[in-house]
């Protein structure tokens, strides 16, 4: 495993962030499935650089070509090719990256395990803008999801203090959800996402920037998708959505707010509504024993702070094997969350497809 | 997948509560290494249930044998088989839940998946006691990687409101990390077990239960191992690790806190210790790019309350179709936290010896 | 990858000639699956020693237990585990083994992968005893397989010089083949099996041994199972025939001797029977494209003479670098060809299963 | 699986016949290994369509680019993409096939199982045209165990009652090997290789076709490459043979012959030359116990007739459910064999490399 993902449908994800073209190669989507591109676009712009005062200047149109497995608007079952030509590169500015590793960024851990062979330049395949191509993919399987009924949205929930309201867990709305998956820097409330820019664009101007944590939520998933032991839906998540740069912790439902609960108010009880069974409270996030039980999927994601931030920093000199300072240029987010947000939604949608066809029901 | 994790070290892992007999295979482990039974049984005691007032008064004495693979004391580089008999289980138990499910647990989500016929009793193939041959394995994998310099060790960081103190992440002793690992219920502060423990029996006089967080760090790991992307040492382990039941988060390093944190204090810097790479703090836990950077993993884990309460609970009867009110018997633990504890570890060791194995490092 | 196979379908198999236990995990059947321990036994009685003079005497019941994932009868979704006792071993007939390596037979390799740990008793893993699981595993493939339609049988095609009347691969009676499918030393022919027993025991009166060739048919498959390059019906199926030890060729529909035709006498041209797509000739043994294209499939295997005959042999000595002579004890075949069939056809079913499985046909 | 192949090194192929584009995602290859473009090209020289009377008049300068995980000449441990543009595509000759299957081909299967969505202009992803970007996979991992000391190479051994000489399987020539592995139509002796064009121009003028069988060589392989069971050197390999369309049979050294032979001539002998094992005899082509033994590998695979000839043959109207005469146009070779190999060369080398990389000797 590496840039691989999936067992039934299967991720293969190449490219550099200074290189000529990025992309995936999706196999075992069934065929007959239209893709919409612009769509896929729609997507695309929710992560791409350079839109606005919060995020990167570096500008990429990211226009998105599927050059296999695709025939007049719908695929034909034979494996997608999805590439992104790059265009805004300035590798110049990641020379001196070349012996002085950015702290917190994989420029050391990955000289170390490719000898120092890896392409350095603007992170090489380590790079944030690797998540182009898996959000094209997550595009896809959100369309072809979408056809049977399911949903993906979410939202920023938090920037340091800044706090954006929550999903009512039992009571997800498929139309908020819509709406949040196509919006930029999606939050439930404005004034929440107010807030946070402020706190991001103080945090730009201390030459600084900021983590925080997003929220998911799925409606209309089945109940019976995932398996128990190593093939359950948080398995199978947590494994695709850590493959987004800076996530460092995922959760389900009531996630680390259990640790402060008793059972008695932790447990979703349960009832008929007419022929649906519900739970009353959906701390389980909709999942036990790793199988979808019918309630809406929330998800939780924790992001740290953009690594690469313009104070001088201690780091240390790889040829010379001293310590040093770095002062690092290039062009840099001050804060990744809202942009990681629709790479983290992508990568729900992702696995959620290969999980509904191992239960056959794609 | 489902019961089966790894790509180089491959697990298999088979049985149900109140069948005969539970077990794993593990393929691919390398030829020669030494198995200490005695440091298994170690292992399978700290997990095993009715040793305390704290669990369930099942008592399973959990012998393990090795009965293939293994040839005077080590392996032979055939896969090993497992086997740990099952003994006190008392099935009547749960012929109700066969028709009306335990809320927040498998049951409902099972009957829908199996289509009524997994084997209900005691939870079947979902029940904690799953994580015996889980730790099983685990444990020959720590010995495996005790011998290459690795250590893994935890301790219950939160039950309630009750915390011990965290790991300090730059300084993680491995001597602690062994003795850690071999206690039952461990702790770092004898005042916290406590009143963890207090606060456990007044769940259990309550008929209710209690979660928790467990935190995990290994130390001696060598730097580059994991990969970007979908391989990276976030993902594999938390994909294994969420094969313990009950475990509905998982973090690594500041992981959650990392919303809270600016840039300048969350980046780790560097500095040569001699020739070593080290840094001031470790709030990546360990990883970067998803590589291991040479510094301890931390990693959190998020655990709910054991659903199975002795307290009356609105469920509904699958027969009927009627809404109704369940009284679970049996016996259950009022917190599972400390016996989920050596099952995580076990999860990541057997997720670094795999990923240690792709690394050509094993 | 090494004793797993399968990718909807997981089989892990475990064991060794000469240990307590040989067995398989089964992940991914369907739920609720009626499975015939009794069908079991007689596809293990087909494979089982010391039946007749053609084979050893070494003589083992081979009685399979379902110890996991099984109740009332019917699979449960859970991971089959099943086991089978070793009980006639004779271990001591191998020492010399340990240091002078049977020509043709895995000893010497396995003692350079392993170095020198694997178990070397009666082959240890590499032993043609590990089909038994095989057989068993296959069994339960091949009753769920049946209850879809689909029946596979085979028999001996050759032996030296005497030849069974190949299939009619445009017209395989499903009745012949369930008969020849619980049949032992499987012909078509009652006088070619009476000619290739002769050949048989001449050979192992003359201290020596001789290979084969074996066919197999399946019909009742639908069109449309299997996949173009890697994962196609010859790609699968051959991954998992080449398991059974001694297979050293693997072949589809006219196979080797396409060769020798052209194109026009090689093409299976099409018509409509009625609303049945059918093909006038079966050259390409019911699969194009890797792909199933409904009528019967038709696969040879190609066996080599078993490698222990009891005259003397030029080896080595591995301990005094010597070279030097072998002459071997043990109780072994004059030919497997008869008892590697049901093996062979086990292999098949195994496949196929995850076949069906990936088609979503299961 | 599908068209992805490989556990330590994962291959990923895309594209169709008539697409813009074809292609492959190599992931997993050791960084810092220098790759030639030159031999890739001389590889894909070795199929390209168009160079001699015996082959298709389609034209394809096929010129390979290596657009990701390469830098400076050399692979970065970043996932390779090789990326070759279709120039000489006429759909145009296709159309009537959309509804006529072609006998023998993938036509008809491929239909039903993507319910006429699969992109039938020149047989789109199932076409011979995806054995380029493999043969550019199999050059990059050809030239990277060739600095292991591991050669590859093989000849046409035998169209109709033409053969050319096999290898000498205890004496195959590295330099032989080397030499044939970079030749067009490679045969060892020059006059079957006159043979052989006659019959194939012969074929072309009756608007036939022919089939044949090759035989591929490798020296050089450490002893203890393999596992036993389904990760046998024979099982990977024929899972990556049987990708090139057409194969139909795969056998490893004597293969087939075995089913004359008796074990006492069968047997290869041992000894010692100095420190190295030898066998006096290579029946085994090279692997035992799905090992390898230090022997050369002996590989054969039998390839049918093109399926696609200009004679008048019997087909089906999908459309309007009849029977009928489908006359083909197009441009196909009388007989792919020669081009066949070196795909099949690429197959061997590409499964050579992800198991050297299991066995930890890449």
């Amino acid at each position: 495993m590496s840039s691989n993902f999936g067992t039934n449908i299967k991720i293969s994800i190449f490219g550099e962030s200074h290189g000529q073209i990025i992309g995936a190669v999706i196999d075992g989507l069934p065929p007959g499935e239209e893709i919409s591109i612009p769509q896929i676009q729609i997507q695309l712009s929710r992560r791409a650089p350079g839109c606005t005062p919060t995020s990167t200047t570096r500008k990429e149109k990211d226009e998105v070509e599927i050059l296999t497995g695709f025939l007049n608007g719908k695929t034909t079952g034979a494996p997608l090719m999805l590439a992104i030509r790059n265009q805004d590169t300035r590798s110049a500015n990641y020379e001196n990256i070349s012996v002085i590793p950015r702290p917190s960024h994989s420029d050391y851990a990955a000289y170390v395990k490719y000898k120092g062979n890896n392409d350095i330049r603007g992170g090489g395949h380590f790079s944030g803008r690797l998540t182009a191509p898996l959000v094209a993919a997550g595009s896809i399987c959100r369309q072809i999801l979408k056809r049977r009924g399911i949903t993906i949205g979410g939202h920023v929930l938090q920037i340091l203090n800044v706090k954006d309201p929550p999903f009512d867990p039992v009571n997800v709305s498929e139309d908020e959800l819509q709406y949040l998956s196509e919006a930029y820097f999606s939050t439930r409330s404005k004034q929440a996402k107010e807030g946070m820019i402020a706190e991001i664009l103080n945090a730009k101007q201390n030459l600084d920037s900021v983590g925080g944590v997003v929220e998911v939520a799925v409606t209309g998933l089945p109940t019976g998708v995932g398996s128990p032991m190593f093939g359950g839906i948080e398995n199978v998540l947590s494994a695709a959505i850590f493959a987004v740069p800076a996530v460092k912790g995922v959760s389900f439902g009531a996630g680390f707010d259990y640790a402060k609960m008793y059972g008695s108010n932790a447990n979703d009880e349960m009832y008929y509504d007419g022929d649906n069974v519900m739970t009353y409270t959906n701390n389980c996030g909709g999942i036990t024993g790793g199988i979808t039980n019918g309630m809406p999927l929330i998800i939780k994601a924790a992001i740290k702070p953009t690594p690469s931030i313009y104070m001088p920093q201690r780091s240390i000199n790889l040829q010379t094997h001293e310590n040093t300072t770095l002062k690092i240029t290039g062009r840099h987010d001050p804060c990744i969350v809202p942009r990681a947000l629709p790479a983290i939604e992508a990568a729900v949608a992702i696995a959620l497809t290969d999980l509904m066809a191992e239960a056959n029901m794609l």
